[in-house]
């Protein structure tokens, strides 16, 4: 349904988009948000991200490898972050640093030049 | 990975968002683009609404069912539009009409209070 | 630069958009973020609704109206919690309460059938 | 209301997305919209990178720069059709030209590492 060169990447960022959201507002309402706030800032920067790379891509465009390898940059360090919580029973940041990890990777393969 | 009572619908709305996007980039490649204005006029507004619900899902919203109602009307109108044309062998306004009809069912059983 | 008929909503919801993200993110910088965790989810409501209106009122959408609605309702709510945390040395809040405020006047009137 | 260092460029990047938005649609109503698909094309694509830039920078986001760096480019990229049509009587295209141009100033500086 969309550019095909694109559909994987399409996929994992809108995945990595909607994760990286509903984790923030997880955050938010964890006993002690105080000790997420790293999490939840870069949740909302990947977030915005992905979407993003979701519609460039969407629409085909130019700046498609531009912007995944930015994107693959804000992935990276969220998952960096999320995965420091997934152990403290956090399912949110454990499902979220998976979502960013694929969407890195992804995004990484449709940044490089073939 | 979303918040479960919102998931088919966000996921509805994601794959509409995209459909949207890729058709109305490829309306723009057809031989007589003018005869596609409509289609590719109401493929950008029902994507950006589709975006923005896919957000505001994610983040559990209280403002999710009036967004909803909003949608299902876009997606309704870009569907008929493109309904339109899927006969004409424009595959991408075939697919996005049936993207467009799934979010919007989705969307009015979001919209809908229980 | 954009339909005249919109201008003023747009800049208004722009400029609510921009204070909401900003407000979200000073939020979490604040000494007590648990006890601004509505504010922050708020924020980002309202910012993402925002965004959207700006976006599709940008486009000439026929949805604007349905849109502004949604949105007046998100920017009151945001604004009421906000201000809450405006006296509180919290300037953050204030101005987005401000912001959050005049979009709210702003998309009414766009709301309102003339 | 946001970040005081960003303030300028979420400003031009706003602006623009606007611009490039309505620019669009214009397009859409000529006469002739055939004769401007990459018009259209490239006002969708910078429109789309330019919301993101805004909204990264509103969240102060430590990927602003890199951001911007792909926003200056799709600006100047989108600034040089528009301009190509600036001086048939479309308004719109010079207007969204001048928008493109001063976002993507405003985008390199932020780009560029002090």
């Amino acid at each position: 349904m969309a550019n095909q060169q694109f559909k994987d990447c399409i996929d994992a960022c809108a995945a990595c988009a909607v994760a990286c959201s509903y984790c923030a507002t997880e955050c938010l309402k964890e006993a002690n948000p105080e000790k997420l706030v790293r999490c939840i800032q870069l949740d909302l920067e990947c977030a915005a991200i992905c979407r993003s790379a979701v519609e460039v891509m969407s629409l085909g465009s130019e700046f498609s490898a531009d912007l995944c390898r930015v994107c693959a940059n804000a992935c990276n360090a969220c998952a960096q972050e999320c995965e420091q919580h997934a152990h403290m029973g956090m399912d949110h940041c454990r499902r979220c640093a998976e979502a960013c990890r694929a969407c890195a990777k992804a995004c990484e393969q449709m940044a490089t030049p073939v």
